[in-house]
């Protein structure tokens, strides 16, 4: 999950704007409040108190009433040191990016532990395991979780553990998640659960920064399971109750402008690529852009030159964009391209261009589909209602994770907390707790949305 | 010296727009051409075919035809291996940027060896040695060459020769400007010559880089024979013809862009301080400038930012103005600081400042200033009918080194090249060529300039 991404989507839609989708949402809101009244709110009050008292969400709520969910819950209880010891496991095996392999084996290794027969590697690097469900001819839903952490070989990634605190680089983000798939097959077992539809688990490659969603493409470009999904749900990210039904997509350059360059004195008067630079910013810095879908841009890290008494031959930038609609970030884009190559031209029109002219180059350095996932959806609404029904109070938000390759194919796809209190993610700092009541309440979540959706 | 700040003056005055000091200039090359007739224009022909034919030039030709200025030449001759072996000894003594004290205290002791009794050492490192002239109440000569180099800590500085090439960092600039002082001392003693005027040798720290000319700006500052000079010579650079009349003065400021910084998708709408950081650079290159005196600017390092998807909480930029005046330099500073906070004041309106503003801040990394001497002064004709007189072809060209300082002063001040052929300055690759009679050639011009302008 890209942390620094997260934002609860009322900041995108603004009191005087919400179209339908709010409505929606704001329907979805009335059935979660109407099913929490009779919960109590607070998390601290365990997860077996909500489960007590039905909620009025209907099939949901005689789900989380069930003797089958009720033993499934208990079975994670009972399994939790394990679940721990899991993380732990995993967590000390180093996973940066592009290099995922060691903690990919150890995984699948652990699904087969944990009761999967069918369980492979593709070729990027992804482990898929198949639950086989009651009815092999309907489309699966795919329940996943990322191997790759953000932090480079060589990061100290020893477990501290201080009481129910674990300190270690990638602990939550998304070590916990991996884990978690491992418990959620455990004790569906345990609970002799069977679904409909088919569980494809996946831990996948490439979810972080330069991984750039790799895992996920791959598995929807390749994986005939995965194209016909009717479902797909990744477990990333601390608490249970943030659902991500918004995949802002981003699209990222590095504009790299190159010239002669020279000494500053004897060739003064030649272009300079920090002056076509300069200029391209300030082009972009009056694109307008909607306040829905919001749509940014960013000129973020800045660099060229070697010395001060020289004209540079080279300088970059490097643009964001993000948007939670395609065509904004084309139109951004495409906007980008233009200012750029006016600003060229501009620079070797004002100054000499006998040593050699400006010219730019467009570097994509990330690129991350958008796509939405209607809040109303039976996915995203299961998700809701659940953790309304485990006595959490959700929220719909806005994020960059691996549910933005499903969205952007038209796949009904939301990404959901671990359960449990974490931080730090992305620093050295990165702790998540597991206390056991917090921890099988945020997989009860996860648990119950995966059985409404997959049958 | 700034090898890379030299320019021969010709770039410096467009046909159409020479003023006086071109017609001026046209008639010390008038007479140069007329001395240079009767001698033979190839350095490889010896210095002595050009001595041995008078040229028009008066004094200076009867200064060169002199028995004690034939004995001082011949006594160079006689030297050279001792003057080869001393650069060499000089060189392999690092002397990085603000610690020159090792190079510095073994020069002390090779001026008192060469036979001069008065050597001191001031408070910032430069060595100051006096040789008494016939009337110690007129105002001194200077003479001086840089004990910096532009090579840090740890570079190897051990010489490897390669027939007369010696290579080495620093060997040519300026090490064997200070190998020469000893040299020319040594060879007034053996000639017996005396002149009028007190000379007095510097050996200066801080030429090169962030030393931005403090060992001269102190001498000026504190030696009361310094501010009270006749004239001064720096002896930097490789070659012996090309003279130094244009004292290029500089300021050179890094400007840093603050701001709040943040999530470029959550925070987007805050002040970017790499948006005012551009606006300032498309500001400053909408400045005019006059093609005389020359006077130029340069937006040249950049860098800020720390993530793509962040907005940068700083932005720098480097700027380097140049001119060979003083207000010209003044003008664009001023220029520049109004065009930044305008920037930044365009910044802070057109965006959110809500997590707070753009700040902008200069700080000065160099500032040398600028002056001249012109070409029909004394020291400047004697210098280049000396070049002329001993077979080579001057030029008066404009460049940043320690004569700044007293151009700037109103002193008399010129650089002229250590003679013999060198090249690589500011690289590892540094290299000289101490082939016997060019460097002899070369000496000699300077013995000359220092005689007949010390007289």
């Amino acid at each position: 999950m890209r942390q620094e991404d997260q934002l609860p989507i009322q900041t995108l839609l603004p009191m005087q704007a919400r179209p339908r989708r709010c409505a929606l949402a704001a329907l979805a809101l009335f059935a979660a409040c109407a099913g929490a009244g009779s919960v109590r709110a607070q998390p601290e009050n365990g997860p077996e108190k909500g489960a007590e008292k039905p909620a009025e969400s209907g099939a949901l709520a005689r789900l989380v009433g069930s003797a089958p969910f009720k033993a499934a819950r208990q079975a994670l209880a009972d399994d939790h040191e394990r679940f721990v010891a899991e993380i732990i496991t995993l967590t000390e095996i180093p996973a940066p990016p592009f290099k995922e392999e060691a903690r990919a084996r150890a995984f699948a290794a652990m699904l087969k532990a944990s009761g999967l027969a069918d369980v492979t590697m593709d070729s990027l690097g992804n482990v898929v395991a198949r639950r086989p469900g009651r009815d092999p001819s309907l489309p699966p839903l795919i329940v996943a979780a990322h191997l790759d952490t953000v932090f480079p070989e060589g990061t100290d990634v020893g477990v501290r553990r201080e009481g129910t605190r674990l300190l270690a680089p990638g602990i939550g983000d998304d070590t916990r998640g991996l884990a978690q798939l491992l418990a959620l097959v455990r004790a569906m077992d345990r609970a002799r659960i069977s679904t409909r539809r088919d569980l494809v688990f996946v831990g996948n490659v490439g979810e972080e920064g330069a991984g750039d969603l790799r895992g996920m493409r791959h598995l929807f470009a390749s994986h005939p399971a995965a194209r016909n999904a009717a479902g797909f749900i990744t477990i990333d990210g601390s608490g249970a109750a943030r659902i991500t039904t918004t995949g802002v997509g981003s699209r990222r350059f590095r504009l790299t402008f190159a010239g002669p360059g020279g000494h500053s004195f004897e060739k003064f008067g030649i272009v300079n690529p920090v002056a076509a630079l300069a200029r391209t910013v300030s082009g972009l810095y009056a694109v307008p852009v909607p306040a829905e879908p919001r749509t940014t841009f960013s000129a973020s890290i800045i660099g060229g030159g070697t010395s001060v008494n020289a004209i540079p031959a080279k300088a970059f930038v490097e643009i964001d964009i993000r948007s939670a609609a395609p065509a904004e970030i084309a139109r951004i884009d495409r906007a980008l391209h233009d200012i750029a190559q006016a600003a060229v031209d501009e620079e070797n029109a004002a100054r000499s261009t006998a040593m050699g002219r400006i010219t730019v180059s467009f570097e994509t350095i990330g690129d991350r589909p958008a796509g939405t996932t209607l809040p109303s959806s039976a996915l995203a609404r299961h998700a809701h209602d659940m953790a309304v029904l485990m006595g959490l109070q959700p929220a719909f938000i806005a994020q960059s994770t691996d549910a933005n390759v499903p969205m952007s194919l038209g796949i009904p796809a939301i990404a959901i907390g671990t359960g449990g209190r974490g931080g730090g993610e992305h620093t050295l700092g990165e702790w998540i707790d597991v206390s056991k009541d917090e921890a099988v309440q945020g997989m009860a979540v996860v648990l119950g949305t995966i059985l409404a959706s997959a049958d």
